[in-house]
């Protein structure tokens, strides 16, 4: 997991509005796809030269541009010039070091979301930069990757079912945001069942290798929480918010996804705990340990110091010990010491050390 | 105890408004019952074909239509649509991984709330999703299981005391709202039964499961917190609305609930911080032992090194230790012995030790 | 200290309003005492029969009604009738496991305080319930106990002297409020002492006793934190109140009172950061102490082991072993042993560990 | 460090209003002096009768009344009386166990602060309660001691340099203020640095005292923070202002010594933060000190105890022991506890524990 | 790592507005530099003559003067004169101990930031006071140091590409707040670095070194909290600000950098979190030695101590021991012997002890 802010030192010095491409290049070559559709009318097309973009600015229907790849800065600046976006809203979409935010401008509202994705295997976070720009009869979305995710949006609107059709932009937009913030559950459902196995280790063999993970599973928890949070601004904002380019019909919806992400920061919030819980667990467990090794070590010492004196004793060298002499001393002595272990040992069970 | 967001996931990709059931199957079959009354009227049905719900909708009465068991989506759609509930209402109810919420639409109030009960043998919160549709003379309340939980405020409108018949839906959703609320006493006086065991437990007999039973209490605490802290959002919305489907008279109750519920998040917070000092406490118990532990070990090995040493050093073979010759020697090293010692001991009982 | 909620649970399932005596009937029957005056006007007597407290209610003189015991539901509540109380009202009045708060009815406030006691021989915390019924003319006082704990706002008014008798009921509320959060200032005086005391054992005689009273402390000023939280708000609201039964004049003096519960707040969050760090040096303390034990057996082994070693070495049967047959042999062994263990001694002196 | 709320218990039960000096008497007798001014007027003389003070209330210059010595309840009601001032303002300046507040009243304003010192040998926290009444064209200031802390605004008067002589009594009483909050910075910077000096001793030199002065250091911290938080209000409640008392021109400068209470807070707060770090590093000091010791201890115990136990072997008196009787057995066995012992000591180095 | 607050005291006592340079002295002599543009106009100088700068002040076109060190007050004083700046303004411009923050005058608003910059070879975070004027159509900017960090946005102007020239003074000025900010990515991306190396560190190979690095680090992070969080403030009082001088083209570009101060904000709350986690791992690590130092010298105590008593057992010199006169007795016990320390090793190995 990368710490963020990083690479950005890259862009120190450059004029603000400057478009520099920061993250890795996650798509071989952007790919721009547009949906035009209303209740009536539906057309798909694969979009080759960019600036055929602009023409579907200001039809009566709704248009979906989607971006896949934003690397390629020139022609994120030619779809820029057509729409009409603010230097600083392309300077935000190529730099995927963003934070999820909401920006109002005078004909758009321009989000950045992160769509995020669990790995199981490597128990590693991974995170794409969405970015949706929602105009009054359009919506241009950005991803860095070439992989699809918003499938299910397209397939809903080629089927005409539902309510795609029959609402706007803003409708669209929402179902965008809809399956980004689907896919936290997704990530949060997958996290939890790895942090429950860790959960288990501690209590049942809480071996060194553990703590390691549980200080990976926080570094997690951390970036998790750092993209949550904002989302909750988003929405509450999206849901404020009072130009004419979101319909009241969409706001009850906007309004469900703002629950969600309430759901969402619940979780990463309670994981948390859970995570500082299971670290209190953890020291717990090797202190009961150490207690265990010092009670082994204390109960042998015990036991065997004292015969180990005793057989000292009768080693000596001294003319007169008038016990060796004794013909039964020696078994005496193996009496003796029979004992004094035999009470030992009941010592410590009663005190509850074996 | 099951974290939340689980099985989410199977909603991935679905178009927003899509009902489906999220959550264990808890009752048999669905179960529609209905009460119809007013002052000077009462009459209570089973309502066997869904569509004959509807018919008490726009009567003068109040109408209180509970359904027990939610996962028959169909049967959820058609009472949806018959008293024109938004597709999200819909969706919400059959998901049982809601949080608690309020929504305000046109013509009523959707209400998310959890019913909790505390398992004391299996020491295991147990929660139930209710939900509540307040219109304008009605009230449908959808609970998962087959049991009624809402029993007494039943016996209370049949016996026609009180104040039940005279007031309107919005007292009824109160009376509902209340008995849930109730039950958090229920459920925090015995968890806090539970808590004070345990406490005794450390204090008393520190064993090594109490961390994971600590641990344990931990988790349902946080899911607890979870709970109960919306629970203040959604009562000081329905405090703060303006809607007429309110009136000022149930307000006043409202409040109580209100002030209940605070009650309720300052019990939960005080139980965190109890369980936050046991840990600490714990700990230090630990600690405490293990200190024990080694200062036996100190005293036996400060006791009996000394002694064998002197027994090694008589029992060494040079040809002249004039000490071996005398008469008296043996003796006199015994002697020796049994002051060193009861020195060590002088001096450990001195600092405390024994 | 018994945790709130308690004993809540019985009135699970019964009708909002219901009134149900909740807690310990800690008088032996109820007292009814009447003070009515004004500043030429002075009249007081014991009331025997409920009814006739209802004869004071409208005259134009400030009437202070004071009940000692409210386990008899039935006087309550005709009293309640008398003086137009809200139900809720009612069943607060009885329930003492309320939370301090602040009820605005069309024609009085109702106002729940808690009377704070700490008995320092048990050191325990003893808490008492307060209702306050403030209408134009009257105020009505709901005590638990028999004693009378606002005794010195009686002598007051029948000395005629100060403000008491030419302020009306409004400033009688405040008095008796202010005569309550006074009390909590005498609390953290006794509590503070204590929590001193315990501090000078950690710091000079930590034995093991100390983490238990630690604990203890801690669950004091959890409840403390819980009583006096409440406060802050309540007095807040009696300040933007802008009803007519509280004068401008009495606001000035409310504002006081006010100021002395965030006295009483500042207070108590600095006792639980006293009581954290307290933790931290009582953890630190045992970890030292296990350090000098620990030295002390490695001070012991670390001498001694060598000593015993060449004890063993000399007393091997090897038939040839020259230094044994030396005449001085025994007298080097012996001197050799002495420089070791000086040397040893030397090494530890200059680690600080002797 | 006394605990605040301290002795405070006298006044429970007393009339609101009621002066009763809380405190220490820290000023042999009171003295009263004023400064009376003008652009080209300026006048200075000590009071030796307090009724004398009231002729200034009502000229037109600024009068400056700053009284030392708060013991002598009678002096401060003559001048309360003859400057109008309310009974629980009297109250609340002899009352020494004040939180810094601000209150309003109708023509004019009491604003009540602490003037801190830090004592660098006994290493406390001295704090000494100012309270100042700001009217219209006066400014009466209350000190506990003797000693004169405003001594630099009294010279920036009397030379009728600066703005002192031109701006208003709100002016002066900006100066006050000023001169209090700068003490602040004194005292930060000498409790910063002996908290640099104890850092210091922690990681260089951890014995048992530094724990005992990290704890006093915590209470000084709590007891600053608690000092200092108050003032913001106070400050922001003056920029607030709306009273004419204030002029526009000296509310620029009251921003800025709001500025510098932020500074304070802000400092506050890192050395709480700094200290919470230190304890860490002690107890991970602690438990590295134990971890060396054991590591010792190990080490002695791993080397001899193989090498008496060979010792042991051949002192045992079986009849027929081959090796006894060899010519060079004694030396073959010297070489092996020697190969034994130097591959022990291999293992540790190895290992880095040696 | 200077604590803030440090040689302030040499304030105390002094007027408000009297200017005292507090700080290092950072440049040799103060260099004053002027740049005055418009769309057609580009005209730079150094200004030799303070008086010389109060020329550009009316003019329409855009002035930018700046000043490197600001050691000589005379200097200050003289551009504060013409400039008409507020005493308090040029107060806070030569005293380097400000907080950053925004102050609201009349015809300008005051500025106050801090450039950081991290030194790695020292680890050592360095700040520089910048303070900012803005006026109508000037910009004042005040540096601590010779050397000029606003290069890159003299160059966008000299070179007139981009926006520079074609906006106002308040586009200038956000662009110098912009470089600052930017200035903070380089310092968290160089800072984040060396939090990971010593993370692996602590993984890898925690030597005692570490924890002193990680109080350090902790420290740095105290002082970057302190430095960054009034940013938040400064930023979203330009963007509420309602003067003439912020023009609303300005102000999208002031909320992206709103936007990069809250980012920088998460990114050090998550080092903070970060480095809590890292002291928990640092901690286990040293538990986890113990752990197994201590179960070293417990295996090589239980395996030796019962063979030495075997050996002792036999080396005693009873008179009458049939095992020694046995033949094969030697050979007998050897066998023992291994059979007890193999049968131990086995045991050990089945707890995972070795």
């Amino acid at each position: 997991m990368r710490l963020p802010g990083k690479r950005r030192s890259r862009k120190v010095g450059l004029s603000p509005g400057t478009m520099v491409h920061i993250g890795e290049r996650r798509a071989e070559k952007v790919r721009i796809s547009l949906l035009d559709y209303k209740e009536d009318h539906f057309e798909e097309k694969t979009i080759l030269v960019p600036s055929d973009a602009g023409t579907y600015r200001d039809t009566k229907t709704v248009s979906w541009l989607n971006i896949n790849g934003i690397h390629d800065v020139g022609i994120i600046e030619e779809i820029g010039r057509m729409y009409n976006l603010h230097p600083l809203t392309l300077e935000d979409i190529v730099n995927t070091e963003q934070r999820p935010k909401l920006e109002e401008f005078d004909d758009y509202l321009f989000i950045v979301l992160k769509f995020l994705s669990f790995d199981e295997k490597k128990e590693a976070l991974d995170s794409e930069q969405i970015s949706i720009v929602l105009g009054k009869n359009y919506v241009i979305s950005f991803q860095e990757r070439d992989s699809d995710m918003f499938q299910s949006v397209r397939e809903r609107i080629r089927s005409g079912k539902g309510r795609m059709r029959t609402h706007g932009a803003d409708y669209l937009a929402y179902a965008l945001i809809d399956s980004i913030v689907d896919s936290y559950f997704l990530v949060l459902e997958r996290f939890g069942d790895k942090i429950g196995d860790l959960e288990d280790d501690i209590l049942e063999n809480p071996s060194e290798k553990v703590i390691e993970r549980l200080h990976h599973f926080k570094r997690i928890a951390i970036f998790l929480r750092k993209s949550v949070w904002p989302l909750r601004e988003v929405l509450s904002f999206l849901d404020r918010q009072e130009s004419k380019i979101i319909s009241k019909a969409t706001k009850i919806f906007l309004r469900d996804v703002y629950d969600h992400t309430i759901q969402v920061i619940d979780t990463v919030e309670s994981l948390r705990d859970l995570l500082a819980s299971m670290i209190e667990i953890y020291l717990s467990n090797i202190s009961n340990r150490l207690n265990s090794v010092m009670k082994t070590l204390t109960i042998i010492a015990t036991i065997f110091m004292p015969l180990t004196f005793i057989t000292g004793l009768y080693g000596m060298n001294f003319e007169i010990m008038p016990e060796l002499r004794w013909g039964g001393g020696y078994y005496v002595v193996l009496g003796m010491m029979f004992l004094i272990s035999s009470g030992m040992i009941l010592i410590f069970k009663r005190k509850g050390w074996m």
